[in-house]
């Protein structure tokens, strides 16, 4: 694994707990972590269970004895990892959003394709059980026609003006703001659900705060902000369906409010992750019914705890490095591929790029 | 009042009853009532408690005990009503959207401003108890500068193909389908509860099911629906504000779902016409507080039941009309005039006109 | 209608809008109101509009001009006036409880059954389309064998300790407290929407503030409250269900929460009136489907408003209204009877004596 | 660990991620675990990490390298189980309820009182945050006084007549059914809420399906249901709070919904574990507010993810070790103790004798 923050924990928490859980072709071993300080990666491995840790990535992708790579660093290194981590023929799992530009998705799903080694990346919200059973109604016909998508990614961890201006609030790390960090899951859940691409788009961005207090700095050391604070669009889908998105991280009050509400000529549902083991699913009738998903015979809930016994957000990456070892084993192409998040890539530009403009998605 | 359907069932409600719970400075009379067909007419005046019933509404336009001209007709008859009952003294309130067309309409706001009758646009959803309220709390500041305005009117009684070419899906008699009918009410909605206007939008706007069944003919007899069966919008206000918009009668499972969302700097709020009596209300902390908009303090509420006895849809309607009848007492001018319903089309207008591209409101 | 407070405001409206809506055999006329104050009695006239406004309720059972009489008063006077009532030959619609004691509830109900009037006592909460689509899924099988009925009715308007000794706390007034005022509806509802009777009963009483200031006295001029502020009891159901039961006024929070549901064999209900527009329905899977009871087949909604157009409390007076006319025209038996109510009564008085002990209703 | 089925998981899930979440004083170290089928436990240890795995639990006991034994066994079994442990100087968690019989929980708190090892009983949904912070605010006097304790644990499990006759629904087994199984918890709960204690109560309870399938056998071999379905109970707490509490596997559509209500002077709070991680608080205003409880200043929150990224049912397990292990540590008594258990045991045992009768708790 290279990254040891907040997504290295909750990669790590998968790795050590999926073979608890299912039955796998081959149990993970956590063999070294990669960060670039010594003493807190040494420190992080014995927290999370790796046997050793390093501080040149290049020397992981470069050991014979590791078979999978795990990328949790910013979007700005992803794709030099990846490209090499593949052309070393490692099995390659990346964060989301694959990358920071365009360009650089195209070469990392170009490296992808070439192979040998199998690559996913990491859009874990496709592994909440009431999502994939979303996925499952729809592909089913339940919803009918699709006629609309209703996105939200509702996060407001920056309303301070005050809060300090990290590495997500930087173009150069992180690519964009909301846009690339939470935008990029929604339309990836849209299209996983649905079962249509995102064709064009035309929407609105913005930064709210300006500038904020650098890091480490005094509170009148002020630096700007270069990323988009919030983006919103609408767009309209492959199989006819019209599409709004928005992502910000303003919503005063709301937490991580990923939401999806799909409307279809027979039904439709809607979920919010605010309250991640619920599905509301209408059948065209008068009502929507909450259902809990958390019967053996729902995606990945069997494997856990009785009925009404909720998962929490670790979980999902349980299911997704799951999903992944299946993939590797089979010889199957895992999914989200990297062509997958190219594909979002390529909306994120269009959304970046509209200023009120429409946008078609090549 | 001109018209007897819908519309004029709930404004005689409203007539019939506001007397008997507000103090008025002046006790309306239901003089007269106005249709196409006699018999009809006649039964809805015995039926709603209207004195006359008559069939042309120069008649009514032009009678000396008649003070207040309520119109609740298709939109295309609005402005030719309208104009002449201004023209002719009387006060004037209108169902929305004000007219088809931002030219009739600025015909209509020009009467207005004339005078010396006054002049209202029915947008009810303004006296929602909850609604009102929260235009208050953004008044007080209590939310901050507003970021976010996120605005739905969720319908769905045309997902069926063979619902017929009722007068609303024509937009000789309609102007337009979802986009005015509903449309409108939710930037209305916005542009009240924030006091901020609609600057610019860029959007989409689509007919789903292009061809119905004609009223009263063979399921196979059809004509083509000339109006938008959903509009979405995104755009800015003129407080800095983002706002995104939703209109569509293909939700299916939503009934009569107008909602909006509001984040500011300090706090948020969020309503649910389908729970009408409930405001949530967030002050920046980790939750939202539902409050059930019925103590005596609450606008309108104090008027009516105890705490937690709710109120329905017409109520609306009563506290419209007594507002309207406040105003014209005390010489004022009504909220929201004729030149609000001007603002209102010339959004739709835009939106309209938008397809993609981004379109400043004049 | 004999009192003009809160009851006979409710009742008035519906008096005065019923024939608006519904089809009847006879259109109402609201011939007189009688009240103690001959001042405050014209005024409620003349506000709520009564024809005539008297102070002695004798001369209105009296008159000939009076088909009806309709009791708003509180309950110590109910069964002197509803029993003179039917002996004139009157129908009778009472408010609830029906009496203050068991004793003066069976001398009513034997007056009833002497007829030759029409009477019924005033459970408004029955004509909730939401309580009364409830009943009928119970009715229909939907449920299958009921095993819980789970009742509740919360209120919080007496929590401060220095609201005043009104006459809803006086023995001598109410014949008791949150248990005949609120647990009488919660009993009736359960009743109602099983089709079963309580059998007998367990619970407890509390007074949590033993002494209040009187009316319009100084603050430290105290009286002592002589009713229950909270009424639990847990209790058999003639069908075999078990049932828990709980009204109090000390529910800080809550302000007309009537809560009951219902699990049966194959499928649950649950219903809040603080969400009076909904109720929640389970086939038995792995959720509740959240209903908006105001389709055109649902019961009564269909006289009123399109679908998600909601309904408030008022309505619930006119639909008693409406189904009393009917009865009456019919020659049929309204419901629920002076029996009924009786046996609610019967209930309240176990509760009472029970002290946590087992009484069988008789 | 004694024991490998379901609690043994969930257990098991807890001792493997406690280090890597929380600053411990010591960090655990699975040694060994226990079942009677010797390839079972084998194959148990080795998907859940467990070092060794034996048939003998008296073997465990005896080892010295073992410090702490935990008890996921059937009733029946902890008396023994835990008085051998703590005989053998170990520290000792146990699954509840505590014992199957008052008796057994009595011999088990002087065993624990004894020493020198802690102990503790599992009950824990004490360690939901959301439950820990409403203790929290209750200690502080945000809600003063409390009046009303209104707590649920429903399921539906058993709805189904051919559901077979576990061992949770045998008595010699179980000890009791619903009652010992989820009503502990709710007592539990309550007690640890409120800080109060039940001072005594009166109830029913009940066994709709009286014959089930056994299992392994033909389905029309039947045994006789020796436990409750249901148990209804209203009781007064030591505070002077009404109390009511009812615990059920009849309830068609319910999961797992442990719920909680207290209604104070000054305010209120909800909680629903079926919604485990909000909160819901009233000030004593119109309404409640949901708090989401994913703060970093929540209990256990903090040590888990950002904001808005729910925790899921078995990291209430990984709180409690992780209280567990910082008691024994300090030397401290761990809550809750056998004692709690001990008082928990008492009152299932008196609404067991109660039918219907009030029960003093000694």
């Amino acid at each position: 694994m290279i990254g040891y923050a907040f997504m290295g924990r909750v990669h790590s928490q998968a790795w050590r707990n999926v073979a608890a859980f299912f039955e796998l072709p081959a149990k993970p071993e956590m063999r070294v972590i990669c960060g670039r300080s010594k003493e807190a990666t040494e420190a992080a491995a014995a927290r999370m269970g790796w046997a050793e840790a390093v501080t040149d990535w290049r020397e992981v992708v470069a050991r014979d004895d590791v078979d999978i790579i795990d990328i949790c660093t910013p979007g700005d290194s992803h794709a030099e990892i990846a490209i090499a981590a593949l052309a070393a023929g490692k099995h390659v799992i990346c964060e989301k959003p694959l990358a920071n530009t365009v360009e650089e998705a195209i070469r990392m799903a170009e490296a992808a394709a070439r192979g040998p080694g199998k690559s996913m990346v990491a859009f874990n919200y496709r592994r909440v059980p009431a999502v994939a059973l979303a996925r499952q109604l729809v592909a089913e016909g339940r919803l009918g026609e699709i006629r609309h998508v209703r996105a939200q990614y509702l996060q407001d961890w920056i309303v301070d003006p005050d809060f300090p201006l990290v590495w997500r609030l930087r173009k150069d790390k992180a690519g964009s703001g909301a846009l690339g960090d939470i935008g990029a899951h929604i339309i990836d859940t849209a299209e996983f659900v649905t079962g249509q691409r995102v064709v064009g788009v035309t929407g609105l961005t913005e930064t709210f705060v300006k500038e904020r207090p650098l890091e480490g700095g005094s509170r009148t050391d002020r630096g700007t902000v270069t990323v988009d604070d919030a983006a919103l669009f609408v767009g309209r889908m492959s199989g006819g369906a019209l599409a709004s998105f928005e992502a910000t991280r303003f919503a005063t009050g709301r937490k991580n409010a990923l939401r999806i509400e799909l409307n279809g000529a027979l039904g439709s549902l809607y979920f919010d992750f605010e309250a991640m083991n619920e599905l509301w699913v209408s059948d065209g009738g008068a009502g929507f019914t909450r259902t809990l998903v958390t019967e053996p015979e729902h995606p990945y809930a069997g494997a856990w705890w009785p009925p009404g016994h909720g998962l929490g957000y670790e979980h999902t990456f349980t299911h997704e490095i799951k999903d992944f070892l299946e993939a590797i084993a089979a010889g199957a192409d895992p999914s989200p591929s990297f062509a997958d998040g190219l594909r979002v890539q390529r909306v994120l530009e269009a959304v970046e790029q509209s200023n009120g403009a429409y946008k078609e998605i090549p």
